[in-house]
């Protein structure tokens, strides 16, 4: 177990009707509010209307900007910057899932910043005063809503970057696992990929001596695969929404990443699916993980077979851990496919066309190597790429 | 699974040499500075040494109380509230296990209130202002370090009770597992016993539907079953050590509770235990969960054989949920035993001489009812006890 800082400082408040508390939690928190989210769902299932009556009867003054889109964009990002330093907000309110949060922590970022708020996700820049964020989250997924992680596209070259810091982690997070009934199937499966890959970056390590994590890593993995067929055969099924929304949060919060190294070559290489193809990113993360196991996994062929164990229930052949191992892989591909999600280029109507490009660009042109469990160049990129076709 | 708010602030520094952080962290939260602590383990060590020298690098202004014993008593949190109003302290600074900790929790909680601190713990009184609480911790146990408790011993009639608050909760918490090597065994053992109480004291609840913190509880538990014995074979195990530490912190910092209706009625039952005859709260503990179990299993079956099952990986008898549930209680008491705990009165040379006094004081003279798994009078009460003996 390596030394560690964990300092998960938001206030959790969760769930049914807890999205009336928002007026409150934001009056403590701020005097001018950006009011910030994503398409029409918010207004067309109620939740708007709701969140607008909850500030107005605690007369909090907010300002307004929609219009966030699954792998949110620099220019909106922008236009909230502009919007916040004209209106002098100082809280940003995302409602929404992990575009509408990641689109307001930059936003938060840019504000109090001189130079183009792209800096901090392109050259690491580091943030001086960052404006706090408040959520209320509709789609478990992310974990966003409590994690320090940004992740914004911009679309001047389809570049999807993340960022990550302290200092953008929510103050506060409310969620009702009810306003996730009206989430089309597509975006709970989506979500429930997104989770476990959360754990997965995480899970994969070469640190040693993890074993809570391991075990706690664990936990969130098998309730997310318990839950989520439960939640898609019943839309309206309170209790594996519960699980799943807690799930997503624990998934990304840092609990399940204590002292160990973390991965995340494969969510590098699903921004680049994403940023050309503008797919879901959990449905590219179903697409890039099997490949991504099936081109690691001799590397640790103990891990994977804790994992094929822990996670699926697959019984350990000491004398072939390769067996193990691979039943494990193909189990969470199973598991992708049962939830209806693509887990190759070809279920999702991509060819190998871009392959060349994306992993061009994941590896910054070939000079960066990506991944800490197995440490990928790009010809290695290239290959996963190709094996997911 | 219920609805909650999840709110763990508690800044966890983590890891060999972290010690080294406290005057950095404490001159960012305080400007005088009492350091509380207990008997003279901290200064035979080296640790005390290591604090000031870390504490006056960094020109912190601070006072000393030291002589916190277990179970720690109100007359030395009198002291200490007197000695922070006289000197005008602003922060807190508990060194040592539980004890220490809950002592600085208690005179936070006195110094700027106008009535008897005593109050807080047996009357419910409501705190305003209260003064934060920093912690380097040398016991893995209590997970006072991360939660909203605090036990005090009022000598006054050998009254122990409990106060939580989410104000209480102190602000950072210094983790080194190193410092946890010169340990007598006896202490790593008690530590043990009271993690998994902790754990326990979540786990059997009537509140349904909470699959992810059975999960997460599990991982706790076994995490401190599998490391306890490796860390009393070697002392300087840093792994197991490193495991043990950071479960004590998980078991109470109230992730394993989120959503479900907690017992608590077996740490009441031990308060008398150790208010009277002053022994460890982990080895009273020991004493008090399997006749707690062996008296309330019935309440529910099917929890105890997933207990039985998931934490002692136990087979699950089907026709038979008794026998398994059972099994799993026995394996329970083993564990207790082979780290060297009692697991009996006659263990702890202990009679039946004050049961009927620990009782009435359990349960405020037959008025209270404790537990909420199942609910417990004061003839219950005497009953666990008697099946303990």
């Amino acid at each position: 177990m390596l030394n560690f800082v964990y300092d998960n400082s938001t206030k959790m408040v969760f769930g049914k009707n807890t999205e009336q508390e928002v007026g409150k939690l934001t009056k403590e928190a701020g005097t001018k509010v950006l009011l910030h989210y994503g398409s029409g769902s918010i207004k067309k299932y109620g939740l708007y209307d709701k969140i607008i009556k909850s500030l107005r009867e605690e007369n909090v003054d907010f300002v307004e900007l929609g219009g966030v889109v699954p792998n949110p964009r620099l220019s909106l990002v922008n236009k909230g910057i502009e919007l916040c330093r004209k209106e002098n907000v100082d809280f940003i309110l995302a409602v929404g899932g992990g575009s509408a949060i990641d689109s307001a922590k930059a936003i938060a970022l840019g504000v109090n910043y001189d130079g183009d708020v792209w800096d901090f996700y392109s050259k690491g820049a580091q943030p001086q005063e960052v404006l706090p964020v408040g959520v209320v989250l509709t789609i478990p997924a992310a974990g966003s809503e409590s994690s320090v992680s940004s992740v914004i596209t911009n679309e001047n070259g389809n570049f999807k970057r993340g960022f990550r810091s302290e200092v953008i982690r929510p103050k506060f997070a409310i969620l009702n696992p009810e306003i996730t009934y009206t989430l089309p199937n597509y975006q709970t499966s989506c979500g429930a990929v997104d989770m476990i890959g959360h754990v997965i970056e995480r899970y994969f390590t070469n640190t040693t001596n993890v074993e809570i994590t391991d075990r706690l890593s664990e936990s969130v993995m098998t309730t997310v695969i318990n839950n989520a067929p439960l939640a898609l055969n019943d839309n309206t099924d309170y209790n594996s929404r519960a699980e799943l929304m807690w799930a997503g949060a624990l998934a990304h919060n840092g609990i399940c990443g204590t002292g160990r190294v973390e991965d995340w070559a494969s969510h590098a290489m699903e921004h680049e699916l994403s940023g050309i193809y503008d797919i879901a990113h959990g449905a590219g993360l179903a697409i890039v993980y099997p490949a991504w196991m099936k081109y690691v996994y001799k590397h640790d062929l103990s891990r994977f077979a804790l994992f094929a164990n822990k996670v699926f229930g697959i019984e350990v052949n000491g004398d072939n851990l390769e067996e193990t191992a691979l039943k494990g892989i193909e189990k969470l591909e199973e598991f992708y496919r049962s939830i209806n999600m693509p887990t190759r280029f070809s279920d999702a109507n991509m060819t190998d066309e871009h392959i060349e490009e994306m992993a061009t660009k994941a590896s910054n042109n070939g000079e960066k190597i990506i991944g800490q469990f197995v440490k990928l160049n790009k010809e290695d990129i290239i290959n996963i790429y190709k094996l997911a076709l």
